[in-house]
This record gives C-alpha cells, sequence and structure tokens, in this order.
C-alpha cells in the first residue's frame, strides 16, 4: 500500500539524501494519484502537481521524465499492490483465491483514491491513442490469464467442474470487480464492495464446483 | 441512435432553417460524442468541438449554454437510446427482459464511440466534484431500481425463486454489463461483448429461476 501517507515520512534509517528522495517520489506519487483521479491524464499538468508537492515542476522531473513515466509508474506501483496482495495468498484452492480477491476489494474500499483513479483511468484508456491503453491492455491480458489457469487447475484437480468455461467465468469475476468499483464511486454508502463481490464469488463457485459449496464467510471488516 | 451519422444531413421536411438547425445540434452533439470519449470532460474544449462541426465557439453556444450542458445533453440523448430499447421490449418474463438487454449491448458493439465515451465519463464521475457526477449516480440509482423491480416481479408470479436477492442480482447484471464494456474496449477482437453477456445471464437466470432454465439462445449478430 505503497501510497499510504505514512509512506511520504522518510524513515529514520540513517541513508540522508537518499531517504529525502524517496520520500519526495512517494509525495509525488501519492499527489499524481489524486489528479489523475480528478482530472484525467490529459487535464492534469505536471506543474500543478509539482505545486501540490510544494517542489518546482523541474524537481518533479528530477524524478519522473514525463506525464506519461508520472502515469505509467503510478499504474504499476497499485498493480504491484494487487499482485502482492493476490500472490501472497494460498493457492490450494478457488474457494481460498476467492477469498484473497475479496481481501483485495477490502483493501480497496480503504483507498478511495486509488480506486477513483483506477476508474478513470481505464475508462479513459479505451481510446487507442492513450498513453496507458497499451499498459491496461497487457494488464487485462496478465489478471486474465492467471485466472484462467487457476480456475482450470480448479478443474484438473476436481474441485471444479469437468467443461467450466473458464475464460467466461474469470472474464464475468473481472467484470464484476470493475463493474462494483464503478457503483461504489459513485455511491459509497449504497455499496458494501467487498460484501457484494463475495456474494456474487460465493453464488458464482456453487455453480461450478462439484460439491456445489460455495465460499466460507466473509471475515469481518476491519 | 441519435448519433449516426445519418442524422446530420438535415431531412427534407420542407422545415428550412429549423432542419438546418436540428442537423447541425445533431452534429454538435455526435462530435462531443468523439472529443469527450478521447480527452475526458476537462480537457475537451468547446473551442475544439466547434472547429471539428465547422462552426464558431458562438455558433456552439447558440445550441448549448456551456460545456456542462453540452455533457449532460451528450448523456441525455444516449439514456435516451437505451431507454427506448429497453422499455420497447415484451416485459412479461426475466428472460424476455434479458434478451432486450444481450440486443442493447449488441447495438452498443456498434457504436463504439459512444461506449468509449461512456466508460471515459462515468469513470471520471466519481469524484464528487464532477459535472457528471450527480447524473450518473441518479441514472445508476434509476436503472438499478428498474431492474429490481422486474426481477421482483420474476419472483411475484413464480418465475424466480423466492427468496432471490434482487438488489444483489441486479447490481450483478450491471457490473458484468459496465466491466464487459471496459474489457472490450481494450480489446475488442478479444471479447464478443453481447455472447458474454448472454453466457453470464444464461448462468444467472439457471441459477435464481423456478425451473432452472436461463435464456434462449440469442439471435445471430446482423
Amino acid at each position: 500500500m505503497a501510497q499510504d501517507k505514512e509512506r511520504t515520512a522518510p524513515k529514520a534509517t540513517g541513508r540522508g539524501t537518499y531517504a529525502v528522495g524517496d520520500a519526495r517520489r512517494a509525495k509525488i506519487l501519492d499527489t499524481a494519484v489524486e489528479h489523475f483521479a480528478q482530472w484525467g491524464f490529459h487535464a492534469s499538468s505536471l506543474a500543478r502537481i509539482a505545486n501540490d508537492c510544494g517542489i518546482t515542476q523541474g524537481g518533479l522531473l528530477h524524478h519522473f521524465r514525463s506525464k506519461e513515466d508520472l502515469l505509467l509508474s503510478v499504474l504499476a506501483q497499485s498493480e504491484q499492490h494487487d499482485v502482492e496482495r493476490l500472490f501472497s495468498g494460498p493457492e490450494e484452492s478457488v474457494a481460498a483465491y476467492y477469498a484473497t480477491v475479496v481481501a483485495l476489494a477490502a483493501d480497496n474500499a480503504r483507498r478511495p483514491g486509488l480506486v477513483r483513479m483506477y476508474n478513470t483511468l481505464v475508462g479513459e484508456s479505451g481510446h487507442a491513442g492513450h498513453p496507458a491503453h497499451e499498459y491496461f491492455t497487457q494488464r487485462y491480458a496478465r489478471v486474465l490469464a492467471h485466472n484462467v489457469r487457476l480456475l482450470e487447475a480448479g478443474v484438473a484437480r476436481g474441485e471444479l467442474r469437468p467443461g467450466t468455461d473458464c475464460e467466461a467465468v474469470a472474464r464475468e469475476t473481472l467484470a464484476v470487480m470493475d463493474g462494483l468499483q464503478i457503483q461504489w464511486m459513485l455511491a459509497p454508502e449504497a455499496v458494501d464492495m467487498p460484501a457484494r463481490l463475495h456474494g456474487y464469488l460465493d453464488r458464482q463457485l456453487r455453480g461450478i464446483s462439484v460439491s456445489g459449496t460455495g465460499l466460507p464467510a466473509a471475515a469481518p471488516s476491519a
């Protein structure tokens, strides 16, 4: 969760200017998340981001070569969090993996700025000329392939029903996650995102598991 | 489908300048769809939209009071199409309604510019300060309420299982539609959007219908 505000305070590591540089870089990334979320890529301005960080545009360009570089760095950092979260969980069953996916949605519900940025950027990246179009196209292909592999492993070990259309199920799961994020940002008080995702994955799993069982009850929210 | 290119040609109605005015208004709306899709609201410019229409910014302001007015007019027009499509279909069963929803997705697959605009604008409207935030919040509430009513009617007449969580099912359907639109814009050749939606609704309906039957096979794409 590298965007957490506490990351912006340099650690007392004795690394001197390196720690100051790391802190400044983190501060720029945090600030860029808010700007891209609110204004989108095209209407965001490096000068205004720098100003909000209390540095000059030249100082910002010392850390990021261009607005495109800052955009892709922000996206890479947010993906890194997701990957660490998903890959740190157990993969011995589809049910266990789905529990990790719900936990990730619970993380996201505590990071509205990141979710807002994600929704804004993935929406505008549908245009082939957008600087993150290629990034998102590849990110979706990666996430889809990962989910399909996990489901196919579930079929192979007899957890899921033979003949399960793993790509259809994986695409559906990704779609529900993205769509719930949209609904949540528009009406956060009306949508319990991790609970809705849990309900969906539970019903989905009952439909495709050999035993007909779904997900264990979700852990209560922190 | 008011954004169709043929709408920009004035009809030979003999209405004279009214017809010219209608055609110009339609041309501005078509052009705005493309600009909002590519640049988002904030980076779109009335001057550039007017220029692409071959008129002055003053000429554009004769039809739309402001960029916010143009934005909300574009959104209202796209919603109008959806409403006419969905309400023209039969509502005697949830299965029939779902067939209409799949037909709407097939419409959308023929209107990538509109889908791209939708994804861009709904993404950035997650920010409470966005000029379409209130519009989208209310649009989602309307669509959700409509879907919940149809599902509850299905339960009441014995088509759907008693105890079906209609709000959960309706939110899931909306989420899958939005999420598939994102996947489709990023990789149109890899995602058959209406077919994926049909597959999802078919599985969903098998799970909640009393008879355990799903959707009839989709009509072949036009």
